[in-house]
């Protein structure tokens, strides 16, 4: 296979810390819950509350609007009455300032120079925008499941970003640390780095899945070791 | 009206040169024909063109799709029969690398220390992105008539902008050297500035729409013009 042309990113969990920005924020507005148990919980809900929009049960439904579903779910099960509809609407909003590894602008900075590099996030626009301007995360384009009204790993976000620049799939690469996702996206002709983020789940979590794939093309440690192994690869 | 906090640029014409980008094209690959004419013609079929799919006429039609379409039937008028179909391809690719006018930059780095800047283009994303990606243009975000399925100056582009940040649309500014533009995002409740441009057509073409407006919140000579009266507006 010949180098990628466009590389699409992932966003949650591969380029910004979703767990530590969420525990943080806990913290720093003292809700009063373990903040380790209130981030996994927001984040277990996403991907059943996205099977109902795919599944068509739901019609199509912004992160935004699903992330406050699911919020409103969790503060009711562990017992907080006490925010105002303010405080709701804001702690929603922490998703478009999530913290971006140490490595991402560094690593999404080389990469930059040889690729076009764009995000592939389940994300909504607005989310990814904001998210871009307050960590400067310095994409080309940000291009959501919104964009193509079908959330991740339905085959019409991959083969959306080919589309999108009138290449072939074998042209883009996705950057993940989810295996499912980067399996999609193989099935529809992409190539695939997976990124280790052994920390995704927060520090006490221990991933058993940082094992190399037959399915995957590369695979690293974070973004300054793909961007050395792109450089250095013969493709 | 406070100030806005998003502002929508329109593109060709208003942040890049494409009357002068594409006759110095057409120099370049010593294309037989009136540069001036060539580039005014092509110009020409975009409105027409888009009309057929806003009426339905045509499915959901990408401006590169629309502009290979115009090319093809001007070839054809300027009596052109001698490029292959690799020459035609790039020959369109030329709307991706549309030079920016001499205060783009400078301008737009201005007000993206204080406003949220995109794009709302007729032109797709992928063209969007390759012409930020040569030129260096610093948008938070590439929104395109491709993203609502809509072309401007349909109002669902408009409200699309606001909706994609989930604010109302006075908190949406649209910038663009072009009145009807700039009219519609007003009957949409946008606030809107417009662009001196006066060689959008050429240096030998005389614009006589450079008048103050009264649907226009701001009129400004460049961008630099622009966010220096945001600066000093206490709105």
């Amino acid at each position: 296979m010949r180098k990628p042309k466009v590389l699409a990113f992932d966003v949650f969990g591969t380029v910004v810390n979703w767990h530590g920005s969420i525990t943080a924020e806990i913290k720093r507005i003292q809700l009063p819950v373990d903040p380790n148990a209130f981030a996994s919980a927001w984040r277990k809900g996403y991907q059943p509350a996205m099977a109902r929009v795919r599944s068509g049960e739901l019609p199509w439904t912004k992160i935004d609007d699903l992330h406050r579903m699911i919020l409103d779910q969790i503060l009711n099960t562990f017992g907080i009455s006490s925010l105002s509809e303010d405080e709701k609407y804001e702690l929603n909003r922490i998703w478009h300032r999530l913290k971006p590894w140490s490595d991402t602008i560094e690593g999404l900075t080389l990469l930059k120079q040889q690729f076009t590099i764009v995000t592939l996030s389940n994300g909504n626009l607005g989310l990814l925008a904001n998210m871009a301007k307050h960590a400067s995360l310095p994409w080309d384009l940000i291009l959501s499941a919104e964009v193509f009204r079908h959330y991740k790993p339905d085959p019409e976000t991959y083969l959306g970003v080919a589309n999108t620049f009138d290449l072939p799939p074998e042209d883009v690469m996705l950057v993940a640390s989810h295996k499912d996702d980067l399996l999609a996206a193989h099935q529809c002709g992409l190539q695939t780095a997976f990124i280790e983020r052994p920390f995704e789940f927060g520090p006490d979590h221990t991933r058993n899945d940082l094992h190399q794939e037959t399915f995957t093309n590369y695979h690293a440690k974070n973004f300054i070791d793909l961007a050395q192994q792109l450089q250095q690869s013969s493709q």
